[in-house]
């Protein structure tokens, strides 16, 4: 599917596109809201709930683009580490910083399976 | 598997439990490293690497044990969510801090697959 | 590796071939099954699954597509979604539904992360 | 942690939870709600997400249900099985659906990795 | 949903428990194909798979029994893990051999994440 | 990120770089480790665990890469697939095993669905 520009797009397309870019104090919107506007109900729902949760809150917004690096690192998912890294590293975060999220998961990953295969139960410190 | 205790260790797994509770400050290992004891040298390897990048680096302890706990919820892994979640607590982390952790982990999974599903294209300001 | 094509296929994998030719009213099998055509069993065991579990039943043919693409988005295979969107179009999928495959894709993956973090206990009324 | 019940809960929260049962025509809201509940703005962001996205559109609720147990089923998410098993049935879904259900999305599983480990390149006629 | 039991079996299901007890030379179907059995088409097709691809091959029936268990360490799949270890110690597993298949499995998660992370280019060797 | 050639690499990347060299024989060491060099730490960590783990054991070699190509398969990891896919070649797998090892892993992915979608229970007999 071909993204959707804001020349193109509609009125309640738009809306979002505006207010991501006057949100994020950026020119224009990246590719992934361009191809999520196809479903303009899931474009708002998806912005509106980043939008939340993204911003500062308990946790720093540098802090949550390294968890969203990580995940996206888990799942494969191409286009999130390389949105998520930039995004890191504009709120920023140094290179150390994110090779660390990568060790991170990469060794999340291992121990994850390594709890499984040994069906190692909860400590009862830890309920 | 039984898990090996102190007492049923032999040396090698003893001296990587010593290392463990030191490092630590633990008066005991907890059920992860019981049951991983059953291979001594996967034990000394996924200490090893643990000891020396979960420690202060580029990010604190603190940030790291909430990337863990990210991964560990991605891939469903009960033993690590309840080991990882008790270790950010331990670190400092606060209730709120943990649920931000929950909701970034939640909203990652979701917009992973949708990049995948709209194919989105690298945006070029991100290569 | 190279795809086995018709002309080049064994006996064995030529009568899978004709059978999915006769089936599917296509004049040649897809990509898919001219690469799996280098193990000829699994090639007969996935298409006699294929054949009677993607084929009118309980479910009629489309909504089978439609969890095909669900799960294929959930795993990040792009062949998969390819084959199995193009599929669902030939039966009949709006581009709408799509949308909505995809949008209820992202938000399971959302809310499976969110129970297991929440280790949400399962309802009595769901036993 | 303790869900949190009606009685309990904050004045935003009960919003929703009054939304949810209006919607539902349902007594109360499941343990999904209570427990995501301890996060009121994921509560509303999901709630939200779920009521305009699952209801009537270009896919019926029940097939929309049906995608949903087919991703839970992909991740292993037992509450998540649990209650789309049961939200499919209130829909209409009969055991021989469901079934289905589960058998497409088993082999969708098998070929999303065998379409991996073939690298199959993905047909021109699907571009 | 309850097991099928051999007393309660239709006479297409009793066929395919015969033949796995008498593949298998055991007194009894164990509980995976009991509650299969309710769709007795998926039945027969996983059992026809499996009893010709887990058989002596270019790969000894041990060597898959290991890799099957990799695999539901990998996707966290406790009954697989628990069914196929038993059937990896039936054909002359070792503990030592279980525990290198662990090691093998958690470095592998491991790996594959630090690969997709760095987006490491496959070697012109490899190709 | 560039790979880190041994021109360019540090001291203590060059000691890794020089024991992989060394220890398997070849002139150079592949993608992988040119690009984990840019964290030194997991450079050293995850070449001593491959380094000790993935030679003679309990298992022998082959059987450990084939392991490796069945977990890469299933998180869909191109670059892993591709290296171990390799090694095993390497270490003498016919194409005939490698293909087996892809139908175990397509197998082993259905069957851990079904059985997560049935909720098997593990029988005593694997307890």
């Amino acid at each position: 599917m071909q993204p959707i520009t804001y020349d193109t797009a509609s009125a309640e397309v738009r809306a979002v596109f505006d207010d991501i870019k006057a949100t994020r104090k950026v020119a224009d919107v990246n590719n992934f809201w361009k191809h999520l506007a196809h479903d303009p109900r899931m474009l708002r729902h998806v912005w509106e709930s980043l939008k939340e949760m993204m911003g500062p809150g308990a946790l720093d917004p540098l802090t949550k683009e390294l968890i969203y690096v990580a995940v996206s690192v888990t799942n494969g998912c191409e286009y999130c580490m390389a949105s998520h890294t930039a995004g890191a590293r504009q709120k920023g975060a140094s290179e150390e910083m994110i090779r660390e999220v990568y060790a991170v998961t990469g060794l999340a990953n291992m121990t994850n399976r390594l709890a499984n295969a040994y069906k190692v139960p909860v400590d009862e410190a830890f309920k």
